[in-house]
């Protein structure tokens, strides 16, 4: 049998198998692995162990590593390795996913119980189930790939090890120090493959290549050490709530653009290439504004830059959340003792995440007033990230999509930050490819969370062809 | 007898009969006449039926007068009155006091029950009891006042019009109608007089010739009909929080000043005899800034007042509460559906709330940005009011005050506002006296409020006094 050949039976025995793939799925989405709620702890260890026993039966060792500390246990970590085929010379693969789903309340705006997984037909069939497309869904698409290659030739066609984390939903605490603790052997990976973001469109494939970065601070202005009379101290001291209104609109400069200090020094130009591609996309961004209930007029950001480029390539300024005084109802007359605010960055290429946060404090700090003072809270940091778009596995994974949906992918930014793959970068200097088969409109997080079958389907077929790339078959 | 030697022997009455009036006072403390509170509907009937009663022993009519709707009962006014002697010809003087109370709680914080009166030591003797000096203690100076003049002369000298609201502390919601629907009587009067505000300090008894007035609103800024991601959608829409602070802090301009356009136009300039008077006072401002945490470089302010001056006769700009987005422990990245803040202004004579409360309005539309929706709520306003220097009733009242305690009085302002004062004026055209014994140490509306024996003794001694001087016998 020919190379090729060898991965299009592959792919056959995906179709002969698919209902029985789902089923499998169903089995997943029915294990109740919220992690973020204690009483969930049994069904997470129990996805963990089903996920393991999937992994051999597809021929890889699998075991759960325990997280955490005897205090403060976590969630384990299931781990599973094939070394590859003798004499393997493609790239060591690292797939990260995770098993953990997130908490399924509002019960009573669910059409059908969270963990009874259904398939329901809406113009497309769709799986709806907690857990259906993040990231349960989207760890079967590589798993059914691996056990499809297992079945029809006999052996995984690469070196590979999995990661199935089971804190994603809940801030992946341990994460980073078992990246730390395993970094010796890990870092023989070469490539990180994760399946946790979206398609384009429906028809319309895409590789993430950049997600931005993230600094999340906190500022809180203290004054009187009580709430005082405002008849007997208005105008007399500072009012924490309106220093804290002037200093931080000092924050956001003319044509949207933020007077941080240095803010915008370490940031590479957008290139006309990237820009005039991002043009052709066809960015809905009238649909978009819609679904938040706004029109176009709404669209606005930093002078000179469209709304993709503003979401994908221009970093920003806003506060997450904001209190002080009297929030209830009616009037209250009151001076407050403190006033505070949330505060964060997205961040882009070259920018420095450390660099930011103390560029903030050290603002905050030049102009508290005298009368206040200033209590700084670190919420944390995530480093920006961009794929080189020269690196061959990114090539092989476009192929893979292309042939796999028979429509040209998109090379997609994303605003949103995903730590993990800062520390895939930091701890074990490794890029990652991120191929998700999500849609927009995914309800993630929400009732009713769905998963289409046909994005099921070009994802299992994506990862199919990507491992046969990988091998050198394809 | 002498009008003066009446007067005396009237005076001498009430140290006879102090400890008896003591008695009486810690009846009417007794009973729980909690207005806000429905629980306590019946107490606040029995406080109003008590001091009804109290005033018919010293020969006035007195009767209850019901308020509100028959949807939306309010409590009783006690209203009073006594025509005076035969051939009268001072000022008909209409006496406003209330007899509800604030909630007790935090029970825990109390040393004694509440509503168990309790006469403490503490250097000085001190009544302690909820309502002590707010406003029970205060109105029964005066009550007793009437009663030593009606037991020891026969008869009440003035004539005379009581108003005791029961609804002061929980916004004298039917106030304003009632003055309404009895103007056309009310109107007969000259002169208001109230016991409900303080003493300059322990020696030294005032005169309050000044509130300040209000406008109090808020503002909401509507942005996406839900909370967004921040990742998606921050630096591509507006964030109603950062566009709050940023035109909220343009109402602060330079050297403390309101930037709110013509809010300055109407004052009045500051006379230099007035600041002269006030320098002398040897205000304690290090004292008042210590007991709210805060040292003397906090008095900041507009630029060219002292302390004093800002606070009776500057006005003011204040944020009193504001809130928008993520509030709880901890980060969550969003761009959140909206931000609001209560802001309140303190305006002094010749100002009128309802321009700045429209200035206020215009500039928040004319700065509201696309994307954004302005809604803007009113939560009251009141008028800035001013005792004319030159009123005959003032110059009797200073007098009286000098005789009963052998202090010279202060002319003092008040930087909080009374809304009952601007109602005098607005529908009777009445003046107030604003005649009280507090201290500012009293713990009114908190745990263990109090009111000290010598401040009572006082306060009783020059209602006494004036009440001769309004019937021209002293």
């Amino acid at each position: 049998m020919s190379d090729t050949a060898t991965t299009q039976s592959v792919l056959q025995r995906t179709e002969t198998d698919f209902d029985a793939g789902i089923e499998r799925l169903f089995d997943l989405l029915r294990i109740e692995s919220i992690s973020t709620d204690p009483a969930y702890r049994d069904g997470c260890r129990e996805a963990a162990e089903w996920c393991a026993a999937h992994l051999r039966e597809s021929g890889l060792q699998a075991e759960l590593h325990e997280t955490g500390t005897a205090d403060k246990p976590g969630h384990p970590v299931v781990y599973g390795h094939c070394p590859g085929p003798e004499g393997y010379d493609g790239p060591h693969v690292l797939f990260y996913g995770h098993y953990d789903v997130q908490p399924s309340d509002p019960l009573e705006l669910w059409d059908s119980p969270p963990f009874e997984p259904v398939i329901k037909e809406d113009g497309h069939q769709r799986i709806v189930a907690r857990g259906a497309v993040d990231d349960k869904g989207q760890v079967m698409m590589f798993l059914e790939a691996l056990r499809a290659w297992k079945e029809e030739t006999g052996e995984i066609p690469v070196r590979l090890t999995l990661l199935l984390e089971g804190e994603e939903e809940c801030g992946s605490v341990n994460l980073e120090n078992y990246l730390r603790d395993k970094a010796k052997t890990l870092k023989n990976c070469d490539i990180c493959l994760v399946s946790d973001t979206g398609m384009w469109n429906r028809e319309t494939p895409a590789v993430t290549f950049s997600l931005r970065g993230l600094s999340y601070c906190e500022a809180i202005l203290h004054g009187p050490n009580m709430d005082v009379h405002s008849g007997l101290w208005g105008g007399c001291i500072p009012n924490p709530v309106n220093e804290l209104v002037k200093i931080f609109s000092g924050l956001f400069g003319p044509d949207g653009r933020c007077n941080l200090p240095g803010f915008y020094d370490d940031i590479l130009p957008l290139q006309d290439e990237q820009r005039q591609a991002w043009k052709k996309l066809d960015f809905d961004e009238a649909g978009e504004l819609a679904g938040i209930g706004l029109d176009t007029n709404a669209a606005t950001g930093e002078a000179g830059y469209t709304t993709l480029e503003r979401m994908w390539a221009r970093p920003t300024c806003d506060i997450n959340g904001i209190y002080g005084g009297y929030m209830g109802e009616g009037a209250k007359t009151i001076i407050p003792s403190y006033a505070g605010a949330k505060i964060s960055f997205r961040l882009v290429p070259n920018q420095d995440p450390e660099k930011v946060t103390k560029a903030l404090e050290t603002y905050l700090q030049e102009r508290t007033p005298i009368g206040c003072t200033l209590e700084f809270k670190r919420h944390g940091t995530g480093i920006p990230c961009m794929v080189p778009p020269d690196l061959p596995e990114m090539k092989q994974a476009r192929e893979a999509l292309q042939e796999a949906t028979g429509v040209e992918p998109v090379l997609m930014g994303s605003g949103g930050s995903i730590p993990v793959v800062g520390s895939f970068r930091t701890v074990l200097g490794l890029e990652t490819l991120l191929l998700g088969f999500g849609l927009s409109d995914d309800r993630v997080h929400s009732p009713n969370e769905k998963f289409e079958i046909e994005c099921y389907r070009k994802g299992l077929r994506t990862h199919t062809l990507l491992l046969g790339k990988f091998a050198g078959l394809a």
